[in-house]
């Protein structure tokens, strides 16, 4: 069979919550989905190349292929925490498909949210990025991660109502709606927030995101500070990629269309919504390999 | 033997790269000190328990004492990341003294740096609180830990030193002679230095402050910026615990006397060395638990 030509297209998202994986025909056409279990590879390469296989396995089950076809896809896998090609070709090696790449999540974010064409994405879930598709060429801001990176992102908004509200115990700053609601939830006693703090994943202080989205709007001072902190990220993020006056920007996940009323009237209303996901991006990419 | 009268005095200082143990006779004369392992319990409490008793045993040997004798002690442990009464309790409770307690290790930094008097300490190191005790009685602001707190450690520092090389990466702020030595620290890849940030302990980004002071004085526009945010904080915290003017400022840790060119006049002009170590502070303490 000429592998410039496959029999099947397949494209997974992995991310830090669970994986998502799409197998298509030859043009694109939708044959089955299934979701797993973490994708990440930064966390447990083993695990996430196990649950992606898993997922497969249902995938193919539900289109009523042998799991041998598959041999025969072209593949894309889009997995957060890839930080180079290296890692991506050692995720590579574990997978036995006609062609087959391995990227971080941006690029397959960006093909599903656009569709392939070009534009701006916003990418602001628990993570973020900030990114330009231009003549088919991306360009990216942000991605580097919980601890030093992921501006205005789900998880640094709540770290920063964490932050706020150990400030307010320690009578650094007024309480507020947020501060009290988060000392609220580990029942009041500050050295629990700090030490969940401590252990706990990105994930567990994106939980706080709708609450400083909600107080925000409501006035409250603290989400007011961080909503204005990250939509000046965004917008510096734009003005560095070179947006266009009036160019549309892709509100890809679930925290960046709340910073739409902290934009510039000429940011916010550009706001569109995404295409499609990560998967469906993933299964463009895959489509494409046999022309690279 | 009488319990309130201990035959021996035992102070611990344990934190997350070491533990220091100190026995004294009755009067608080110093017979033997050890170090040792990790005596942090956020970390692994039963570790740190192990660490601690192999320390004692090791000044136990070096004093002359049999370890049985230590059964007739008052001790005092502070220990970083204890987090409330019952986890001093439990941490107690693996240990054989006439009079034990065991706390986190703020009070034990207090009274080594103020040699058991009133006054004032910034303690900031690998990570930092301030803290004034006033007529016998402290009052704390901080030490909720490296991610929503420790505002001004070297910790703090250095994670504010690679946020901006990477903003710096994406070209969202100028480099200067700190993120171009952040980076360089890594080969020059900004994904490896994302990868680090989420995987590495604070003590990784405290080694940057050492890089951050000295650039800072040299005028480095990313290492001025940090200092200064440092110094507002110390400032708002000293004000919050009700300094009086020309009262004396204990810098204790390695990071707080690089702040004194930072903070207005009439604090600088009163910052002054710390009389001794946590573990003189926890032998202190260990001698007033006849007293309690």
């Amino acid at each position: 069979m000429d592998p410039a030509r496959p029999a099947y297209l397949i494209g997974v998202d992995g991310g830090g919550s669970g994986c998502r994986v799409a197998i298509a025909d030859a043009t694109g056409c939708v044959l089955a989905e299934a979701a797993g279990g973490p994708g990440n590879v930064s966390a447990d390469p083993d695990q996430a190349a196990a649950n992606i296989r898993a997922a497969l396995d249902e995938a193919a089950a539900g289109a009523g292929i042998g799991a041998d076809a598959l041999r025969h896809a072209h593949a894309h896998l889009g997995l957060a925490g890839v930080m180079s090609e290296a890692e991506g070709e050692a995720m590579a090696a574990r997978f036995d498909f006609a062609r087959l790449r391995v990227t971080d999540d941006r690029p397959t974010v960006l093909a599903g949210a656009l569709g392939g064409a070009d534009g701006v994405v916003l990418a602001i879930g628990t993570g973020s990025f900030i990114a330009r598709s231009r003549d088919g060429a991306a360009r990216f801001v942000g991605g580097w991660g919980f601890v030093c990176g992921d501006q205005a992102s789900g998880a640094w908004l709540g770290r920063g109502a964490v932050e706020a509200a150990l400030l307010a115990v320690d009578g650094l700053r007024e309480h507020g709606q947020v501060t009290r609601a988060v000392l609220g939830s580990v029942g009041g006693d500050p050295a629990m927030l700090a030490h969940r703090s401590l252990v706990a994943p990105p994930g567990w202080f994106a939980e706080f995101a709708p609450l400083v989205v909600r107080e925000a709007a409501q006035g409250d001072q603290a989400g007011r500070e961080m909503m204005e902190r990250g939509a000046d990220y965004i917008c510096r993020a734009l003005e560095r990629l070179g947006r266009g006056s009036g160019e549309a920007v892709c509100a890809f996940g679930g925290v960046s269309p709340h910073y739409a009323p902290y934009l510039p009237e000429d940011i916010r209303d550009c706001v569109v919504r995404p295409l499609g996901r990560a998967v469906d991006g993933a299964l463009r990419l895959a489509a494409r390999l046999a022309d690279g």
